[in-house]
């Protein structure tokens, strides 16, 4: 005998388990729940999981994902086209965006260098961030990957990349995150807030 | 501007973000994972969800979602016709079928007494339950509701219904967990455990 009455539902539930951080008791519930909403909620949520999956692209531009050619950033002239922020994953895009701080370009690496999992250089966007560099008009390129050894080592071979070009590069501030107190925060964070500590004039701006 | 560069990632986000326990991170990480698997795991998904919801059935005898007008459980002839488990729900049944413990039939109410959220008796298959027992040849029915209030409640109201008819009741044993500690089981627990205290007979059996 099967563990479910119904092969349609061990189907969904054996589906539903595939998402990340989703065990086999989770995407049971969530198949029940689904069988207890109305039909149009099904439809929705498979034609949705469906189309986004055919139809999306990534912006040429930035390889930011996008349902057009051009991604909507890009696309937006009132961006300011000289500095571009180089971030790992769509993801990155919506928390900067989050912060309303920045009005650049971005450009999305769809990864980090990683020997462990087998990414390499080629297997990011590097070369068309080069490419970018020499042939748009940038001034300044912000490296905002994550802060892990696999974040600094891609930071510093698109550092040496990018230093024969003129353009200024920069990385986004690391230190004690607003709101920590400072015997919480981990030695190495604290350790650099002091060394890359700022004019109290700069800090007040 | 948009949150997000891509509308049918919004989309896909917002019905993901509708399932029980997942909020808009979680379901855009979803969605990006989605995104990042081979085309097929999305159509396998989407077609999973909308064929279940299309297609699954109620089991005419029992209640239990089913492929087919009777399920497997009930059109099995292995099964002892004669006993009958009431159930809340499918997810009952299931727990049940893996204690690999019950070799009866099964009868789900699709819910239970619950007068706070407006479920009264005839929302529930308590109707269609007497209706079994006063034609099919039922020995045993077996009260499997949560140990709750409202699971409470409902036995009460159907063992009044069930008492005229020549069938013997009962209820699944409720005491401290197998392999808890006493001083850790709460009052009310351990208080009825006493009280349903067993001959050391029938426990080694």
């Amino acid at each position: 005998m099967n563990e479910y009455s119904s092969k349609l539902l061990e189907t969904a539930v054996h589906e539903l388990a595939r998402l990340p951080g989703i065990g086999k008791k989770t995407a049971l519930r969530m198949a029940l729940h689904i069988l207890s909403e109305e039909a149009a909620y099904a439809t929705n949520l498979g034609n949705a999981v469906m189309r986004m999956r055919e139809e999306i692209v990534f912006c040429k531009k930035c390889n930011n994902i996008s349902d057009t050619e051009e991604c909507a950033i890009c696309a937006n002239p009132k961006r300011d086209e000289n500095t571009l922020c180089v971030v790992e994953d769509t993801r990155d895009v919506l928390a900067i965006e989050n912060t309303a701080q920045f009005n650049g370009l971005y450009h999305v690496l769809g990864g980090i260098i990683n020997p462990i999992e087998g990414i390499g250089p080629n297997d990011i966007h590097v070369r068309h961030l080069i490419e970018r560099v020499n042939t748009e008009e940038i001034n300044e390129v912000i490296l905002a990957l994550p802060a892990t050894v696999e974040g600094d080592t891609t930071n510093f071979y698109i550092y040496k990349l990018l230093k024969p070009f003129e353009v200024s590069i920069t990385t986004i501030a690391r230190g004690v995150a607003v709101g920590n107190e400072l015997e919480f925060t981990d030695e190495i964070t604290l350790g650099r807030s002091i060394l890359n500590r700022l004019p109290f004039d700069d800090f007040a701006k």
